[in-house]
């Protein structure tokens, strides 16, 4: 797979979170020659929230995450993720097969079941031969490290082209809280839940209902806003662990909460740019909806569509498809006092093409690998913000074959 | 553009509708070397039904066309349609296009104006040339003919690659009643309304209440379920014209209904098998809903999957994407009672992949050029039937590179 022209320079430099440690190895679930596994331990007392997919045909491991959630967090716990196969739809199977892992690591670790939280990422309809994870646990435990994160990251990939990991810190109190997640997604990305796979780690103290509560609202202005193709995963999957090492309670913190939604949007962001086939990063602002959340709909009615998706990918400044897109969204919207910006270039107001509008000034705009589009609709005061990517010949390439 | 490798084999023999008379010319709207102009006559009497996108931001043409329906049916009318320019975000300047046109048309056919319905179709947002349309006008009225059909559905083409007709008839009461329709359309294709430019004649006689309801009824179950790339036009039309000349009443006919809805339905899937880029033709048969509206949901949400069309693009029988494709619709769906079918082979039941599937069965399937995926979601009776086609290259080319 070729690297996405839209990655970031390198890997970041990820700060050690007290009370996390990490492995990763190749349990030959699918892949040759390469880590599929990563196993993240967790200090006693952390505690854990989580935001899944919605789907009505989600994973086994997702139920048993969602089923684990809210328990007593005296005991250390454990994340165990593979990719390869995402052991969704696989019926009974499945649930054997979760019940199977998390029985195994808590023989290997010591740790209570229901502090063991999985999730498979791959391919859906196939058994998971979960006997080959359950050979590499005793390995992986005996190789934790605080400073491993980096392979973790690249053992939960499957058709990502980077690594994808990002850090915050925040004073609170004259002490230190630090923020280090990691995600993997490329396809199969809409919003209406997260997406994909992403676990974030703090040594900050928050108890679990707060950290559930705050993780629910961040979600909603992070991952809930991005979109690379309008298909939702069956095992998508977001989890906070704050292990509480720092001794600083953030609950209500302003500055915590910051801090984590920058390391949210940036992981979001992240997936957006190893879109399947992306050669464009694309911000769509809306603006002057009647509420926020129909400002929310008419971007994603944007992001979603195939036709304006291609116009960016043939760096064709085609506002009418945005026009299009804004009228099939379902949200308010007046014609007349519609307005289209390309950055700083106005190109539509007034329910019509700018008069200081060129052809060539749009032209020469979306050359560029970061496009900025603004719609104002002149209604109300709704806001909202979606990212996306454009739809290409790699796309096609990528799913046409991915599983042949 | 290259001929779509779903297109029927030749343009349908379309029957003598009496009481209308087609010309089309050649205005250079946008096209060179071509016709882009149709008009069609009705005969004074006929009964004038239309169904319209839904879109806010719906061009001038169809706010005139809504404006202009119910009124009294006494005077002759007209049908004027162009392609190559959809006068749609054009501000107060469409508007005005709109009335040159009706205007000039009614002087030169004394028609009064609101028995004149106009229809546009192409690039949105740039100003219609009316003049060079009004300029063919006195040639094109000279011209009408009963047989000329056939140049009326090939002068209202974009991107299609073939002219679209269908016909049937149905005797009632000893006397034969005769429809024929034509359509045009290939991409910015999803339901919400009909979509595209679709005009249906009869010599059936029926009052334009009862002609207006059919549609909405017969509409729901054609052209609300077929879709290319789930883009909604801002231009999308549908009218069905009723002469009455063949003295048959047909209020409250099944058989008139039957044949009418054969009609819709054969154009519907002609835009289908013409498709941007499409390579197979899809069936997508839900049943087993909670309701008849969440089939269609389901139906869908499956036919607008990136990754399912990607799929059948590359004949891979990934029925894991069509599970998830059901699980994201938001339809009341239970893993453990789906079951999926490409055609007569179980692929998965009660949540699993069939003992008796074998890839290699789906596989061989797939390689036909059309499919029919049944899916049945074993919680009530709803059903309902969805119509589409592959995404490939095709798709991307064609709409990466249209307008610039």
């Amino acid at each position: 797979m070729t690297l996405s022209p839209l990655a970031p320079p390198r890997f970041p430099d990820l700060p050690i979170i007290d009370g996390v440690r990490f492995a990763s190895g190749a349990a030959g679930v699918k892949y040759e020659g390469r880590d599929d596994v990563m196993l993240a331990e967790l200090a006693a007392g952390t505690t854990i929230a989580g935001v899944f997919t919605r789907s009505s045909t989600r994973s086994a491991p997702v139920l048993d995450c969602q089923s684990k959630l809210g328990k007593p967090s005296g005991e250390r716990a454990a994340f165990l993720v593979n990719s390869g196969n995402s052991n969704a739809f696989t019926g009974s199977a499945g649930e054997k097969s979760v019940e199977a892992l998390c029985l195994g690591l808590s023989d290997v670790m010591t740790i209570p079941e229901d502090r063991i939280f999985t999730a498979s990422t791959g391919v859906i309809g196939e058994r998971l031969p979960h006997g080959r994870i359950i050979d590499t646990m005793n390995d992986l435990n005996a190789r934790l490290s605080p400073s491993e994160i980096k392979g973790a990251a690249s053992a939960i990939m499957t058709t990502d082209t980077f690594a994808k990991g990002a850090s915050a810190d925040v004073e609170i109190d004259g002490k230190v809280v630090r923020i280090a997640g990691i995600a993997k997604g490329s396809g199969m990305i809409a919003p209406d839940m997260a997406t994909m796979l992403v676990y974030i780690f703090t040594d900050a103290k928050i108890s679990q209902p707060d950290l559930q509560a705050l993780l629910g609202v961040l979600n909603d202005k992070t991952f809930n806003c991005i979109t690379v193709d309008s298909d939702t995963s069956t095992s998508d999957t977001l989890m906070v662990a704050a292990t509480g090492a720092s001794g600083v309670d953030v609950t209500d913190s302003a500055g915590f909460t910051q801090a984590l939604r920058d390391v949210m949007l940036d992981l979001a962001h992240q997936v957006v740019r190893d879109g399947e086939g992306a050669t464009k990063f694309v911000e769509i602002r809306v603006s002057g909806a009647a509420s926020d959340t129909e400002a929310r709909v008419v971007g994603l009615s944007i992001a979603n569509s195939p036709l304006v998706k291609t116009a960016i990918a043939g760096e064709d400044p085609n506002w009418g498809r945005i026009v299009m897109a804004v009228g099939k969204s379902g949200a308010q919207a007046d014609r007349d006092r519609l307005a289209i910006r390309f950055g700083d270039i106005t190109v539509a107001e007034n329910g019509w093409v700018s008069a200081d509008y060129t052809e060539d000034a749009g032209v020469e705009y979306m050359k560029q690998q970061n496009l900025v589009i603004g719609v104002d609709l002149g209604i109300g005061g709704g806001l909202g913000t979606v990212w996306t990517c454009d739809l290409t010949h790699g796309y096609i390439t990528i799913n046409a074959d991915y599983r042949s």
